[in-house]
């Protein structure tokens, strides 16, 4: 399971319906899958309702890749969201699609702000016995 | 979206159902969420078919949480399986649950080894600017 987890929490988000609309938000995240060449499987959203009615409610969900996942949740109220890329690369190496899908989810976010890493992940040699 | 994102990839597994059953997988992932307390929203597993005839397919999927999010995906044919947590602390700190969670989830698949870190998300100070 090598590959390439992109953990990414965006700050000063401008207004944007992707940040209140789990439906949008869902069609947007399959929508930059498909362009980055990723495999869809599913997706599962949930539409946050605001906690009172001067707040807006934000939009979360997963989508389930043949490569791994993409996961996002927002706040609008703060102009904030993560997200998560992992793209693996057992049957080849998939790195390039999942930067092509941050950069993606990036030019339809517009973050400010952005505090990004790259995990490589799946080492061949285990370091550390479970628990 | 302070909180802790919990990156574990699971080496040596044990032959088990949940490895290659998504159906099974799905359902234990959301007890083992509901027993640490945390709030299913949904979920979307997938049922991967084996390369042939000689090889049973992996399972994959995310649980969506009003706390962020569990994602797994599992290769039966090498005995690995990779597991994120994500547990945000926006209204309350959920740390121990995510805990919880982790410690479930390596009990029902009992790994042999795990490389496994914590990963502290959202720091108050953004520190790079967007692209």
């Amino acid at each position: 399971m090598n590959g390439l987890h992109i953990i990414a929490d965006l700050y000063n988000l401008p207004e944007n319906r992707l940040l209140i609309s789990a439906k949008a938000l869902a069609k947007r995240c399959v929508l930059a899958c498909e362009a980055a060449e990723l495999t869809v499987l599913g997706e599962h959203f949930y539409q946050f309702a605001g906690i009172d009615a001067l707040q807006v409610g934000g939009a979360t969900g997963a989508v389930v890749l043949a490569e791994s996942h993409l996961a996002i949740h927002t706040w609008p109220e703060r102009g904030e969201a993560t997200l998560d890329i992992y793209v693996c690369n057992v049957t080849a190496d998939n790195t390039r699609k999942a930067e092509r899908l941050y950069a993606e989810l990036l030019a339809a976010l517009k973050p400010g702000d952005v505090m990004m890493q790259r995990v490589l992940r799946g080492n061949a040699l285990p370091l550390a016995a479970a628990l």
